[in-house]
């Protein structure tokens, strides 16, 4: 049997929080720190945490950043909404510790990303259309991950449709059309414990890594 | 073994008239009498139609009306982009004989529109999207189906996205969205053959109908 | 503004019973009194629920009805795995108080359910596929809902593909295959609320009913 | 303006002989040699193509062979079911002239099987799922591309489930499903055209190959 890694958690008390303690603990992770916006703290006696996470809110960043460099680990944020500032202060920890950056966890994502730009690469003059689907309660339109996949596109004119329906987590799809076939690639998020899952995967990259400023696409894909 | 039906078919050398011809033949219809816009005719000597199809252009009009005037059998027609003028021309002529007229003779387009009919008695309060798929070369935005499917809803605002890819014949989607479930409906039209079926079964309907002015969607349900 | 209903729930620990007290707190009802089979039962002094809702275990199934028999109040019970001896006993309440029992109080499964009834009317010699999607965990193949969905199709030869895919809470779709033309009906339950909201829209469908045995079709299509 | 190219055609009455002639003929491509099954055989007086396709059937191949022979030039073959004696004298072939043999020129699909190979190398530990829908009247389940797909597994269990619906020309997903996403790769076939630009492209590809045996995927991702 393997032994745990003790990881600390700040903004423990949030949804993404609530998902990462369940995750992490399915994976052998132990929580030894945990520090919340609501101002409560806890740490268990003698024990520091070999990683550290960030699930909270740009309020909270400056506190997170000091506790990384208090304890010197590998730093790990979620949080959404961040700077210009607090992009660079990240990456001046950068240089003392390794630290991952993302404002989406999932996995599927990436892996769908990178899928688009070999299709891309391979099916130029073909049709692109995305399409991308949430729940009512979404204000924008389109979602930041359909702004992400356009980008792979470059200058090229591309079409995204927005639908909005009922409580749907999250899925988008880029469709490329040829003159006799359609190639698609879909990803369908169906629970917020996908986004748990990528930050466990970051933590597990980064524990041996040295310093450095990481995306979660170098997690999945290596760099 | 049933007793063959001749008919007659107008606009014989398009590629509705032709895909009309192959089902026709496979169903025990014989094809008596030929017109098409190139000035072409051809009738099987001491042959007359039992029943009139019109797949031609808006320009072939009238002579059309006065063919079926002249055969005094039921009128079949799927010529698009008539004017005001001209469908009142076919009520006149339905006072002496069935006509069945329509934009789309898709049985399966029939039954979307009913089953959304159907679903949004049932589903007040639920999100609504349109989404409608078609070739590239499709220039007008929504398709005058998805217009139909809208009508659905009276004066609620539905939103339609539409997509533009490869040579896909024609997909429409509606999708209603509740908090924690959605139901969809979808059409795919695979080939035209599709409204050849709906004009064979057209012309099934009417034979022993008396004269009247019939939508395809009498067809399809009744009347 | 309008009254408020008072209601009484068993099983209301359980993971449904949960999304209940959400769902009924959302929709201006009261809970004045609750069971759980831990034991534990909560009643608000002086008050009696004007209809008792069933979200437990078998176990509990007697204990159930005797409280029912007590408030003498429309009852709503959404217990699976209930026995022949069970569902008539629940008939002998019904001749007292109105019951309705379902094991599956999605509104848009019984929309689905209806709509491919019409189709199939009208789509008479179409092919016709079932594909259902379920979470890995799922052991039985085909899924309960996709047999109700094949039993519309009488004695015919009906094909069943079951996928088994992560997490995914339900998917079932049904399509018809004509020469040209594909018609899909599908349904995409996204999480447990859907059928608390089933479970709600039973409760107001109850409220003036006099005795009598009803099904979650009754409550959605009226009886 | 870009010179034509002079191409030779075996199986030019055939379906996919009739659309490789439109699509070479919109390309700048000029049919100087055909030769049919029927044993009609037609050249341009004077004119050696410069590449020549087969898209006959097994029984014309040792005559097709022949004529690749005596024009010494490009070879590219998609007529299917042949045999290892026949793939062997390709690949003597394939020492005189460069040589091409698929059984499926989409592009799409070998972008499919590329983009699945890649999610698979990242999603290790997903389930699987293939699922393939074709015309009802094609009589083997699962789909020869189905069988590809699941190739990419090696010996892992994967489960292919097969619907026939219609005359749907040929569609292939692969769902990969994790604890909180649904990532899929989705291929649709909507006319045979595709295949005849797959052909193009090799016609392309090999004009200043030397010598050698090419497969598809060596058209669209080089060798």
């Amino acid at each position: 049997m393997s032994a745990q890694t003790k990881y600390g958690l700040i903004g423990s008390s949030g949804r993404l929080g609530s998902e990462v303690k369940n995750v992490f603990a399915e994976n052998n992770f132990d929580l030894v720190f945990e520090f919340d916006v609501n101002g409560e703290k806890r740490s268990v006696a003698g024990e520091v945490p070999e990683v550290l996470i960030d699930c909270s809110l740009p309020e909270v960043f400056s506190k997170s950043v000091k506790y990384a460099i208090e304890f010197n680990v590998p730093f790990i944020i979620a949080t959404t909404g961040l700077g210009g500032d607090q992009i660079n202060e990240l990456k001046k920890l950068a240089l003392e510790v390794p630290v991952v950056q993302s404002y989406n966890y999932s996995i599927g994502i990436q892996i769908l990303l990178k899928l688009t730009e070999l299709a891309n690469e391979k099916l130029a003059g073909w049709d692109v259309e995305i399409c991308e689907t949430h729940h009512r309660f979404k204000k924008d339109k389109p979602s930041g991950t359909a702004k992400m996949i356009k980008n792979i596109f470059g200058n090229r004119e591309v079409n995204i449709s927005s639908l909005r329906l009922g409580n749907i987590a999250g899925d988008h799809t880029v469709s490329f059309g040829g003159l006799g076939e359609v190639l698609s690639i879909s990803h369908s998020a169906t629970s917020r414990r996908t986004f748990a899952e990528g930050i466990l995967n970051s933590a597990v990259f980064v524990k041996n890594k040295k310093n450095g400023f990481y995306s979660f696409s170098d997690v999945v894909f290596g760099k």
